[in-house]
């Protein structure tokens, strides 16, 4: 299942270590005139501080005439320029632990063991280049997220952090009830993101130590008019109830455990049962969570702009 | 949005305050004799302790011929026998905070007020019985789920709390990658939960303040055979790698608010605007964290027999 | 696959001799009232000259207050009052030729043998309800059918025919391309009904014998203002070009073969490879063309709305 | 909607005159090798005697190594190099009649007039090679088509056609009932071939005129053993029966319209509503039914392998 949205969807493709990554967007409105500058701005904000640069240029193959959407399909692909399969030699038959190499072998009975293939974070490029382009589509909606919460220092240089997200400018009645809810879509969405591991809506588990008078969101008086925006004098339920925007931000954050590469011998299990001590190799991201960052304002927009359009 | 899955598919239905709730299981297996006992017994234990006990008595539609499933679609209702929708009346035009009753009129226009309609806890009865048929098509596959987190004394008797759930027996290779991430899915199907805030798989949201070191699952020897509940030495990855299960247990977490009817006297916001204080009629529950264990398995049942059959 | 339709989404049940047929409705525009009376007159025009008469009394369990939807799933039923299930036990382990009573068992390893299961036409009850509601989610549009070259007369009385369908009031643009394409989907909702057996949109068949010159619809001349309607000269197309509404009426065939229940011995496949000759019991329809009109009317309706809303 | 299949999925991209043409097949079968010469061999069919030759050079984005399938979302794309948009300038604000100018206009405001965009034949190159992988994953299944029943002399050069198909191989118990059905997704799948115009299963439209008795397939003796494909003594019923395949040959007919581009003037529909003789440039097909039949097969063969995995 390659394939997000069911409105705006986006469809990807690509392994870190062929020769392409990319996407095509079925469900893109006409007429609209992309800024490629924008969607610049967030590859580079995806690439920082990444070990392995890549230039991220965008080739676009259809879909757009003049840089103004057609309504028909946006396929796209990023060359994969500087790729080294060849570091990956040494894990041809061997799954390290914390990574996708052992499932993917027990699903697919083949695996691309060079660099991840579809498992790794550079599949989330199609993604960052997918929601600068929904986020165009819905101008009046603003997607901020931040870092919190990761710890100062770390002995081994690799940790984990927690990525809030703000999204203001999403109307009331956004959003369908039961299966369908807002929540429980941008928790899958974020869920979707590689190393997430945990995702909460407002005060999320801190709610979980709170007493019914504690939590509910008063509403503010109405009359005389009011912006949506303060409806309420708390915001604990994230901007959403029933699984239904009520115009206040909707604010929920993503926990990301740390990257599971780390600059040591670990043992590896070997096909036929047998561990072994492995130096991986591959150039490997020590601190992946400010990247994250803006993986989670793609995912949050092209879950919203599903629900608005 | 009112069907979940899309092998193994629930359609609900019905109002809080309707004449019947129930559904409609789409692509159910034949030939397999159903216990109607255990189904009974999830639904009990969906009613513990509940203000308004409901017989709960399945009417069974079609689907079914002497008990033995036809792979036909199974359609079922249990009757709303308890129902006192006057109770309601004082909020024909009000809105209760906490409540989906503000972001249901948004959405719709019109809503039904009594008892929350469809965002009502009632409707999670169809998914009791849904999720209990589920868990009888897979018998190799056992889900457990415990109330943790909860805290002990309470001043206004309603509080929140966490549901951990534990799924053994489902084998590696399980799931999908990208945006079909079995993860990702146990996450939409906890969210889709009334009152569910938060989601975390395996060590969650301590992952995010973990090493790397600290983090990776180390491998157990396989020489000599393993049995994959020992493939790891420990699971923070809660069982499931790049969206694919890896034959560990799967655990997972859900973080629930408190109930938002409190015993007190509460300022709703009026249609026109001004904030009325009402004293909030209806029989409401007051601590649903046992109950909402139960549901938490029927979705995970929905989730995981959607991922296997 | 019980479910028709994206938006509004119609999921049905019911075994032809079990105790109710029925469905629900998702996806249904909120606060609009219902007429019964032309849910019912519909339904009459279903029964038909039907041999098994039953009174078709609907059971509404939800998604309505006062005969208003309430933007829920409206989930009705209508009890099989008139079955007589021990007309089929001879049928137990012989499959009938012309009917699906093979297919089911190969598919389902079980199959309830009695008066076709799901196979029946009986299903399409729950098709006539939902599309009867469909229409009148729009107002604007007309759909009309008749039936057409029937030949007049037929020795063992059971006969094949066609049934011809018009819909005006379809707005231009209407539809989507490639594997959406409005006419692709008319189709699929045409050959899902049981019998029919072929479809064409406007010249269908015709065209293919046709030069290009003969075929073009020329413009009219649009100066001044011209109805929709009065688009094109001829309507060789059927009102759909490139998988798009053109505003001209969308015309269509489909194609019924005879009823396969014939009032002579037939012989049966018995589930030990023999035959064995037999009177095929149940009140069959010896013409069903008539009624066949109704249910292309309702799928119409489902195909339509779901592109309209 | 530029995606079919659910389970084998083609998401296809690429305007008439753009720069490439191309798809994401997702869900395909990993772990098989494919002969590329096959693929190659049905894209030269679908070019026979078209007046625009291209080379169809497949570039492969993902999906393979060494030309085996990884289980990964398989991308590709093919170059329009023999492209000549500018032939098109007389058409920017004209409609053609026959095409689907002027519907692709009211939908999306907006239209790539250069060739017909994705209206066009050129489409037709991704689904011949998704077509050609599927038949590769299925070798037991042999799709056939032929041309039958275009007139020999046609003053204009341009005429229409019918293609039959005839798919041998597939087992009994292969669809779903109801809204599933395989004849109906058949049926939907052969309509959205551009030109297409009518779909018929076995004796189709000839049905119509039967007497019940003429129609029934009748049984043939299965005593001591018989091959499925020997079922019945006629195939009236194209080897399908309740949407359900029965293990005969699956055999439908599809009508294919004129080309609508003729060889002189034609009155093109002006925006601003008048009519404009004009003499259609571009380099169009006289007679596309050959080329037609192998992208009915490509369609039976991504129908078909999503009912078969």
């Amino acid at each position: 299942m390659n394939t997000y949205g069911d409105i705006f969807r986006l469809t990807t493709f690509g392994e870190s270590h062929g020769p392409a990554v990319g996407g095509i967007i079925d469900g893109c409105p006409s007429d609209v005139s992309l800024c490629m500058e924008d969607i610049r701005a967030d590859l580079a904000r995806r690439r920082l501080g990444a070990p392995r640069q890549e230039e991220d240029e965008i080739v676009w193959l259809s879909g757009l005439k003049d840089g103004v959407t057609l309504g028909t399909p946006i396929a796209f692909l990023i060359r994969n320029k500087n790729s080294r399969p060849e570091d990956y030699d040494i894990l041809a038959d061997c799954y390290r632990p914390g990574h996708a190499d052992y499932t993917y072998r027990q699903k697919y009975g083949i695996a691309d063991h060079r660099g991840g293939g579809r498992a790794s974070a550079r599949e989330t490029v199609a993604r960052v280049v997918a929601g600068a382009i929904a986020k165009q589509m819905m101008p009046e909606v603003e997607i901020r997220s931040d870092v919190v919460g990761t710890r100062p220092e770390v002995s081994d240089d690799t940790h984990g952090g927690v990525v809030s997200c703000r999204v203001t400018g999403v109307p009331a009645g956004i959003g369908k009830p039961l299966f369908g809810k807002l929540n429980a879509q941008l928790a899958a969405a974020m869920m979707s993101i590689p190393s997430a591991i945990g995702f909460e809506m407002g005060a999320g588990f801190a709610a979980a130590q709170m007493k019914g008078s504690e939590y509910i969101d008063r509403w503010n008086s109405a009359e005389g008019g009011v912006r949506s925006s303060e409806l309420t004098q708390t915001n604990h339920c994230g901007g959403i109830q029933g699984g239904i925007s009520n115009g206040m931000p909707i604010e929920f954050s993503v926990a990301f455990h740390p990257v599971v590469t780390i600059p040591q011998p670990v043992e590896c299990l070997h096909e036929d049962g047998h561990l072994e001590t492995l130096n991986i190799g591959g150039r490997h991201d020590r601190y992946h969570i400010a990247r994250a960052a803006v993986v989670v304002e793609a995912m949050a927009a092209l879950c919203i702009i599903n629900h608005l359009l």
